[in-house]
């Protein structure tokens, strides 16, 4: 660093990032001004169709984007039918943000089919967009830390990122998150803001919001986000797509750009994948676990396999499903509220078992929950990334001023570190006991839940994320599964919520956003986590057309 | 508490608990002075056989308690051939620890089969040792404290117990332990010392060092230590049986009493098998991991089914073996090196292909990993439960002053704690790291090493357990092999080590002890650590037989 010139203002750090990305985009790739300013007049990009009306992509590539799931395509990808400069060509026209090498590696898995007769691996040439914190050997990670600008280019690859080249995927491009990746509106001073596709008055959510957005607007087929609050999940339901937040560790999680100092005990963020269908979050999972290889990686990755079929399951399908109680420190926004009801009704017809979970015991309830899980956030030491650079900080990240919750903090303030990080474990067991014996008592296949109190809603007003971050804090698998879309018809009556950190129900506002259910299961059985969304998605879509 | 005495002068409570004890045995159990002269004329109690000399034992039961593995006598018991009562009673005479609740639970279970025409489950029926730090409803837990002497009995089962209740075994005895389970010899001020049956003027190893001896004695079949710096490979090695230490959480471990406070980073403890044979290790794991279902009795515990046929394993059983170097901070005595030097030949001659592994990278040696374990130990507080009831330490306790190493800390002193756990951490995961790189560079299916500097050695000797904490801190799972004989024959020359903390090899001392190796995979592959320690158990076999 001693030979380096002397770090700029922030401003100019931005500016020369900005126009490094903005090469890396084809000339003829880009938009015109009068193609930009239809997004103006309009927000809600899905509906206006910009990739269609943009002329950019032919009718075989806007075919090839959005006919198909991920594995369809490998299918295709397999057999010749569709080469993968062709596919990539095309998720990278629909990213806009094409990138040469990623065509490069799509050159040579198509010459690689051709000369050897076989895929070079279950993701053969199959492009997958991965969110910025991961790594990628000679690609600078800032995640969103102007700060990190003056970082050197990443040496290594992130393990997951060499796991998923050794499966044959083609990756394509990095994408946005928010500033400190800690809040729900993937804003940051580098690349800005990331809007949700569905209505860009909208939050994609966050912190994997490139990835939500990106997949609903079907620039990317299969996504790989990080999680430890909420962030695949949030995202997925914001932006109407499934989520698959997995138990800690199954998939490498290791050589990512993070913000703060590892070995602390807190709760363990893990990647996962959202997508357009269970059965392509399942792909991303079973190709990546499979035989329990990715220890080879990442030390930190278990060496437990993919059950193809996993334990629990049963011939019969049919479910015993606990429905999580609506917590009354974070009342559901109407249109979630019908959605889960929705939901209930929809499983009672297929023949499933409703029991309603969390009782009198507050250790169960989400709010003691996530009250809990904020104070492992907040306890320990931490760096001030925004200071070193200067930089403000933005909007989201300004108005979460610690704590992160309201209500007593489960565990007494003011103790010494060693005290303190006993009397949060043992809070935390308790969480954990309380909730196994729920599981065994009502002999539970899965949990239904809310993603959250609320449906996309305007920037930097989702707040706290109670719904998603009680499962981080007991490190269980969960799924989001789009189902339904909110009403100002049906649900004409606007709801306050009080305080800062909730955002109020405004019919209007969020008319048109996607809703979604959560589908959770204990640790490890991430297997029957997807096993049973898929038999609840299929029940919901037949609800959804009778 | 409040109404309870104050607590009398620590001789009495060890009083009343040695009458408490003695009351559970029969009386006509017990053994003449002249029968318990026999053991003072000649240590070796195996070789003097005191349980046929005693006459306590039927033909019968000798013949239960010493011709058939667990699996083998489990097929009688679910036939009928053999009762449980029958079974249990032959253990129970063994162990000379006769406890009326384990005979009333081997007729229900009698009654049970013979009622319902099937065994209650995979282990019905068999009686099974437990170290003493495992909690039974009503029996009082002291883990050699005295000042636990003045706590209540277990009002609730620890999970395993629960678990192995309801697997159908048969709980008959608690076993010893050494005074703070942080030695290598089973001697505290309630129970005194267990001695090596082999040879009583030897340790029994620790901290289960009640079960290696009872297992070694036939008085237990199968047992459960646990192990977080080598306790139930100690035993097992000391005392020439087979003992396996897994992944963690793999079985349950909670609701154990434990001398110190949870949830501060450090080593993590696990539960695991002693017995006479890989089957007896397999089948404590299968039945206990079976289909993933220990998290309903303990939340620590993982969700991950036991694989009957392991990934990574091959219809060839031709395996590419690691053999770990000698540290040369921590010389093999001339017995262990040589059951090691014919342990490689032997499996040479089976076809098997042996690599060397750890090279030049410090982080990669036993020495180190040692230290830095020991460094985990030691770095957050400590409660001292001797002063707490004014009993002195036993000698062993005493001798290890800390640091328990000797050679520079690996991480710095005197940092605060949170950068000291972060900097343990980081230190911990470069060590991982260089031990994937080398388990995926060589190919490694399994890593052969010793299982520690020395046989069983004199008492109040062992000192440190650097080849089996080296394990701990990665996590692997390890299994203790007995293979050969010390003889005073063959290495008849001594050997100084040189310190307070290591032993010297007399020949004299430790001749006829029993030798062993230690067999180790990766984190979670505890299918593959024992598959491949049964074959290499027979390799061993066949030379023996050469």
């Amino acid at each position: 660093m001693a030979s380096k010139a002397p770090p700029s203002n922030w401003q100019d750090l931005v500016a020369a990032k900005h126009h490094e990305c903005e090469q890396k985009i084809p000339r003829d790739w880009l938009l015109s001004s009068d193609q930009l300013a239809l997004a103006d007049e309009n927000p809600r990009l899905l509906d206006v169709d910009i990739p269609r009306r943009s002329g950019l992509l032919s009718e075989a590539e806007l075919d090839l984007t959005e006919n198909y799931t991920a594995n369809q395509l490998l299918v295709k990808l397999a057999s010749g039918q569709f080469s993968s400069l062709a596919v990539t060509t095309a998720f990278c026209k629909r990213a806009a943000i094409a990138q040469q090498f990623a065509l490069e590696r799509a050159k040579h898995l198509d010459e690689y089919l051709q000369r050897e007769g076989k895929p070079i691996g279950p993701l053969h040439g199959l492009p997958i967009s991965i969110k910025d914190s991961f790594c990628v050997e000679g690609v600078q990670t800032t995640i969103g830390y102007v700060a990190f600008l003056e970082n050197e280019p990443a040496k290594t690859n992130s393990a997951l990122v060499n796991m998923l080249l050794q499966l044959g995927a083609v990756l394509y491009v990095k994408t946005n998150i928010p500033q400190t990746m800690m809040t729900a509106d993937s804003e940051n001073n580098i690349f800005g803001r990331t809007r949700n596709p569905h209505n860009t008055t909208l939050t994609a959510g966050g912190s994997s919001g490139g990835e939500g957005a990106l997949v609903a607007f079907r620039g990317s087929i299969l996504g790989v986000g990080t999680d430890i609050a909420g962030s695949i999940r949030i995202p997925a339901l914001c932006c109407g797509v499934y989520g698959f937040k997995p138990t800690s560790n199954r998939i490498p999680f290791g050589g990512q750009i993070s913000g703060v100092d590892e070995g602390i005990p807190t709760l363990v963020p893990t990647a996962g994948p959202l997508a357009h269908s269970i059965a392509d979050l399942k792909l991303l999972m079973s190709s990546v676990v499979a035989d329990g290889q990715a220890w080879k990686y990442d030390s930190s990755a278990v060496a437990v396999p993919w059950q193809t079929i996993p334990s629990g399951s049963d011939a019969s399908q049919s479910l015993t499903i606990g429905v999580l109680a609506e917590d009354e420190h974070f009342p559901l926004h109407p249109p979630v509220k019908r959605a889960l009801d929705q939901a209930v009704e929809a499983l009672v017809r297929a023949g499933h078992r409703i029991v309603r979970v969390n009782g009198d015991d507050e250790a169960q309830s989400v709010a003691y929950a996530s009250r809990l899980a904020f104070q492992y956030f907040v306890y320990g030491p931490h760096k001030d990334h925004l200071a070193a650079s200067g930089e403000p900080a933005v909007t989201s990240v300004a108005k979460a001023a610690e704590p992160m919750f309201s209500g007593p903090h489960p565990v007494q303030q003011g103790l010494g570190p060693f005290e303190t990080i006993q009397a949060l474990h043992v809070a935390r067991q308790r969480v954990h006991d309380v909730w196994r014996q729920t599981w065994v008592d009502q002999k539970l296949d899965v949990i239904l839940a809310p993603g959250a109190q609320n449906t996309a809603v305007g920037h930097d007003t989702y707040g706290w994320p109670p719904y998603t971050v009680i499962w981080n804090l007991l490190d269980y698998p969960a799924c989001i599964i789009p189902f339904g879309r909110a009403s100002k018809e049906l649900d004409p009556e606007p709801m306050a919520t009080g305080g800062d950190m909730q955002p109020d129900y405004h019919p209007d506002e969020v008319d048109g956003a996607p809703c979604a259910i959560q589908i959770i299961t204990p640790r490890f059985q991430d297997e029957k986590c997807l096993w049973a969304a898929d038999i609840i998605d299929r029940a919901l879509a037949v609800y959804d057309k009778e």
